[in-house]
């Protein structure tokens, strides 16, 4: 594809060579001739001297450069729609395969992907061109939306609904009961969890993620919301939209998080709190109340970002405090002799 | 329902319109007219003024309100015994799918559902009224107590013992092998795992969660004890009676936990030691040695909850605390020049 | 087996009773007449008065004692090589199974064991003497290496390539779509994962753990790494040969992690930085720069030990300073006013 086409697909402003033929996309650091490369982060900035890349699509901040650059407002994004186009896979699945196991009642929609030893209860509805990869269950009354991916071994307990547009990757559990207990005669009796989990359309759920259902109600993950892996979310939480939640995250039950929040991975939110929206939550930072949007919050307990840095910079100068203070003490001792 | 047979049932004094008729159970912020709500987390007494539930359970000492009460001394616990009795679930497994591969010298209990696509190894022993769910695998030589309900895509490798009354939710992986290797030659060599994973009856198990098998010997999940998602338990480890371990929470290898312990989300306990019986940790906290019985800790390293609170709020105050120190030196200095 | 006999296959030095039989192995703490334990932590030191063992493997720093000792330089791998000597399974699967589904164009080694309900897709290479637990997924385009054991409900995506003597334990999952969007219109745009996961020779993988495929280029887990259960290793990172990556761990994007690296459980270790070979990083270490090799690092941010513990201690002493500093405060006062 030559680099004049690409430039006018994305929208890009061509400095350089406007002749060079693209084969293939690349990593910066492992790009080789014929290949376009990009550069989002600062971090990636210097290997634009080594690069074996061809050309590099950058912002229009980016210095000046004997590579040829693609200049354009979100290089990341740009390459994200060159990725699409060079990038397209074979379907892995197609057709109901004849071991999978449909429950009375339930309806399949158009182009349905059934892989083998899937299961699905009854009276569930799965809409068009949706995919279930090997060993996926699928309880009694649940519904999937269309285009959705469910890939191999993930659960969904019954009455949960997915919306469309959703990516479940390997290993995901919807619709576990929530970790709900009372205490009577110095024993644990179990809550029936009665509700259900709602993930709204265009979600994605990563791998061995658990997301439990509602003890009443439902357990919520709403429209546009990325949840990484290995990420649990608790009975009655929701999630808002266009969220994102890093990898090993925990969310305590009945907890509402925003829209457009950012939690970083390794984060925990406790129970029956509210997160606001554009709220950004730091990696491994440990959230005992609720946070106001627009805030940005580390450390555990969880504080302005601000503060919680000048409190780490100055326990790093504590040592040598408790040392002066001792030479201070002793000062003032010689001084009250004297007086 | 009456609301007077509720009562009766539940054993609670009903302040207020004695006639109201329940349909059903709801959350205190969304019930409405005909349902019966409870409040016992007094973060959500509140509501009491604008839900739209026909009745309230809550303890002796709510306040009294112009909406109709149900008092008890346990109002979750009320509210639990209501919950089974207005939700049963049908079935969603039952009979032994002709998919199922059942091995040598297996037997199965009265009522054994067992799903398509569940493989059991050889010489197990499945209890009665054992539901086992689509993808389950287990290995050679088990035991599984009666009245499991082993949900889809769990993992127990051979010769793992379940008790009765055990629930094990989607993905939870019991028996792999523990984390063991002997440094020789500059490499890692694996120490075989020869123990086994026992789980007592009455305990749960999360969605996800893995419980290694022991070294030698067992690790053990002692009886009533609950587990929640994504936790991993390490070889050789007990988890004592009654116990409850909130999620992503991880117990290093060998150490004893007591019965009747509370252990918060994401909590870390180290290997080789001792949790005595009644502690509780907090979320979080990184246990970094034994902790006696009937305590609270909290933070990392892990110490009593009222020496980290301090410990926390004077870090707040040490940013300050640097600043004013140094105004004191030079104050001294100044009188040190006088004298 | 005559202990004479052991001590010379192990190499070790008897001292005391030289014609013991012994009929098994077992924790010191637990051990019976008969059977041989050992002692390579100091904690299990003591159980040398009450041990029941009728041997006990140790180094050669261990004290004399009345129990007849085995002697070598390291215990704990002597121990390991009785226990492949003593400890020998039946295999628990053999053959292909019936319902197993091997896509077309995929070949399968010597001995190959194929569990019922596993699902190969097409073009795969499955090497000799390979074993497939039931439930395990395997994509389109994937290698997998000689004597290869992946158990149950493993997941392993298209392209991916596995390398001799891996085992892969129950749930993980290997190569899930990195975490990876581009924000364009304030809502998350997908980046198609285009790259793969290679995991080289004698690797294992712990439970539930996640490794995600690259955005472009690899995932790379080099030789005789060890991860533990549910880690997580994001896009593009690379954990370096005969590294231990202990449980609960998140890995981000594009980090190398170098060669005998030692991470502790519930560590987490930021993107885009390198940590140095033989680095060690403590357990629950949040690392938030690169690190060099060769140091030990510790707390959140990680800082080299001796200054975190230096810091830690000091902060217990805060409180007290805070208070004192009062104190001394009001004595200069009263200095400057008397002057």
């Amino acid at each position: 594809m030559k680099i004049a086409e690409i430039a006018e697909w994305i929208g890009a402003t061509i400095e350089g060579d406007e002749s060079i033929e693209i084969t293939g996309l690349a990593k910066i650091e492992e790009a080789q001739s014929g290949q376009l490369a990009f550069i989002a982060n600062p971090k990636y900035a210097k290997y634009i001297e080594t690069t074996g890349a061809s050309a590099v699509l950058v912002d229009f901040d980016f210095p000046r450069s004997e590579k040829t650059l693609l200049r354009t407002d979100n290089p990341y994004f740009a390459f994200l729609k060159l990725a699409k186009k060079f990038y397209r896979q074979a379907p892995q699945i197609s057709g109901v395969h004849e071991s999978a196991v449909i429950g009375e009642g339930t309806t399949l929609g158009k182009n349905a992907a059934i892989a083998p030893f899937v299961f699905i209860g009854k009276n569930c509805r799965i809409g068009d061109d949706v995919t279930l990869f090997p060993g996926v269950f699928i309880g009694d009354d649940c519904h999937v939306g269309d285009n959705c991916l469910i890939y191999s071994n993930v659960s969904i307990r019954e009455q949960c609904k997915i919306g469309d547009n959703c990516i479940l990757h390997p290993g995901a559990v919807i619709g576990a009961d929530g970790f709900g207990y009372a205490v009577e005669g110095g024993r644990y009796h179990k809550l029936p969890q009665m509700g259900i989990v709602v993930i709204e359309d265009d979600v994605e759920i990563g791998a061995n993620t658990t997301i439990d259902r509602a003890t009443l109600g439902e357990t919520r993950i709403c429209k546009g919301a990325k949840v990484d892996n290995l990420v649990q979310v608790a009975h009655n939480v929701e999630i808002g939209g266009h969220t994102a939640v890093a990898a090993q995250t925990g969310v305590a039950g009945s907890t509402k998080v925003g829209r457009y929040v950012m939690v970083g991975g390794q984060a925990g939110i406790t129970g029956h709190i509210k997160i606001g929206d554009k709220a950004k939550i730091g990696a491994r930072a440990g959230v005992t109340k609720s946070v106001p949007g627009n805030i940005f919050v580390t450390g555990f307990p969880a504080r302005p970002f601000r503060q919680e840095m000048r409190e780490h910079a100055s326990l790093a100068r504590l040592p040598e405090l408790l040392q002066q203070f001792k030479q201070l003490q002793k000062r003032v001792q010689e001084l009250e002799k004297l007086t």
